[in-house]
């Protein structure tokens, strides 16, 4: 029963509340801030539109638009670098999961000594980070506001973890007016990420009352604005509701952790670099079913959030008409159920085990899940 | 659609969560704290459940226990002489609203210059206050985690409201074992308190896609635990539940605002001095009955909330069966329906109309309430 939760520290939310930058990073005490993207942003409206307002208010800043998805130790050293010598004392983050994940870590590592392997797993930097503002361009990871950030390590193909409530940050922005031009398979996979956060934290053995709360809401907004937003993304109603949504499902994970289909699908996007709310979307049908008799109260629960009613059925039949629910919505915004179906052949290797059974979803997953298990849910995507 | 979000900074929880409170002082730099609470408090066992675990780390600390329901402008500046006069550095409220409410006041004056009427309305501190831990022995004020407080102006019987950021509890402590004492008709005030913040800040012209989530995470939390749990206060997993509704109730409208309930319950509480949550019962009824006009379709998801269906119902059917609901609800808490009823003579003061139309309550109210309506309002309850 007993647990810790910690909010976010401020959102603001709102068509065009991009505006509102230059105003909050005076508020944090900054004078010119360091936009953290990638070379995709860049390249679109999306920049412009920040940029301009920081122009409008004659704010100096620079800009770091190396971030790659899956974002590489080389790349956090380098934003760290342009950080330090350009002067700059507050990063903007602009994009998806990558380009805040980055300049979380680069918040950390240019205010102390080391690199990004000397901060590996739960830590407590000594000095404060650098002040970050996070603006979304998906609707996925949540990363606006987590105290996590994920470095893939390219030679050891691996992710690496850093876990610190001091990389929070300070304030995230939702402004859906960013998302209208994100391609519908793009809206696909984060959205699936979103949804696969929301229903992990959810069933996860470190959920409490408040996260529980967060993590239905998340899945009321998410379950009903997905499909329709990948139909549509220009409609702002739906982009907010499914910011919101990951937005939700982030603080709820943040706090009570994810489960086996986070464990199984970062060896994955490891090894392969598909998208990673693709990777989950592989393992959640047959996570949902092995885990139903761990949890068989809470499938129903989850039912209703959907909107689905549970009555006159029994717990195993209300935990069967969700699994039958979600299947049929990954269908529907066209997942893959196997590598190979994108074209890519798999091999389970010894490291994606060793990666997959290190992983802290596995300890929060409600129901324990041993070596043999971890391969045949590895090798089931094939 | 633009708005500004805060959330929590730390909660913890969970059965002996008190226990925590030391190493909470210690993380939050504190060497010697002072405890604000009031008479009952200190004359039970619960002030002993705190000093104790304090004495056990050999802590020293000190006790405030004036505070008195609808703490009077007198008690908070006693409770800042005391605080300075000691030398402490941490406040820990224990009690009700009465009490945390006090302590975030006082954490504000130890630090800057001035009384309590120099800091009316919405106020930037000049020095930071010193932090509160706050630990509700009630489930109800939610002010564990808001960034207001009500400090009574006993001559002029106005309620004076300081809302400040800065106000915020540090740390929020949700122990359900402190609350296994309460008398039922306590667990009923105070329960129909946080049910009143949570409908009226979900039904709030401000309230966003985030308050609105936690507004109905904290009905669907309170509305089945509420009256099992005055029939048995010894029930850790209901009382659990209880404070987290009232908490998250809380988060919500400190965000999101309250409504015209609260607006018109403030003057009757300062001149009655009746249970806030026993004025919000007198005119929850009749003001959900005006607003619905102008809030049709909240009413419906409202009703799916107490876990009752809508379908087959016209949003005006729904919004009937919703006041039903309620109504029956706080027939079946023993709420009374007007002040004679609990032996109050009533008139209705020039002084209580100018009180409610000048609360921000009637602002963010879904409709809009002339001077007419107030004192038909403020009639009714004879």
């Amino acid at each position: 029963m007993a647990y810790e939760f910690l909010g976010p520290r401020k959102i603001m939310a709102g068509e065009n509340s991009v505006t509102s930058v230059p105003n909050e990073v005076r508020s944090l005490k900054g004078t010119k801030p360091l936009i953290v993207t990638d070379a995709g942003i860049a390249s679109t409206g999306i920049l412009r539109r920040l940029t301009s307002v920081l122009d409008q208010e004659k704010m100096s800043y620079g800009i770091f638009s190396e971030v790659e998805p899956d974002p590489e130790i080389a790349i956090v050293e380098r934003g760290k670098k342009v950080f330090k010598e350009g002067r700059y004392d507050l990063l903007i983050a602009l994009g998806g999961g990558s380009s805040i994940d980055a300049a979380k870590v680069v918040s950390c590592l240019a205010t102390n000594e080391g690199t990004v392997k000397d901060y590996l797993g739960a830590v407590v930097f000594k000095n404060d980070p650098i002040s970050v503002i996070a603006i979304p361009t998906t609707a996925g990871t949540g990363s606006e506001v987590t105290f996590n950030a994920i470095v893939t390590d390219k030679d050891a193909k691996l992710k690496l973890f850093i876990k610190s409530l001091q990389m929070a940050p300070k304030t995230a922005i939702l402004d859906p007016t960013l998302l209208s031009s994100l391609p519908p398979e793009v809206i696909a996979n984060t959205g699936m990420d979103a949804f696969t956060h929301a229903v992990e934290s959810f069933f996860s053995l470190r959920s409490n009352l408040i996260t529980q709360q967060l993590s239905l809401s998340a899945v009321r907004l998410i379950y009903p604005s997905l499909i329709p937003f990948k139909e549509n993304p220009k409609d702002t109603d739906l982009a907010f509701k499914m910011l919101h949504g990951s937005c939700l499902a982030g603080i709820a994970f943040a706090n009570a952790g994810l489960g086996a289909v986070h464990a199984l699908s970062h060896p994955i996007g490891s090894h392969y670099h598909v998208p990673h709310g693709l990777s989950c979307a592989l393992f959640l049908r047959q996570v949902l079913t092995e885990n139903k008799n761990a949890a068989i109260e809470q499938y129903g629960v989850l039912l209703e959030a959907l909107g689905m009613s549970r009555q006159g059925l029994s717990p195993d039949k209300s935990a069967e008409k969700l699994i039958e629910a979600v299947d049929a919505f990954m269908k529907k915004l066209g997942m893959p159920t196997s590598l190979s179906a994108i074209g890519i052949k798999h091999e389970v290797q010894p490291m994606m085990i060793e990666d997959a059974m290190k992983s802290p979803g596995l300890i929060s997953n409600p129901k324990k899940f041993d070596r043999d298990k971890i391969v045949e849910l590895l090798e089931s995507v094939r």
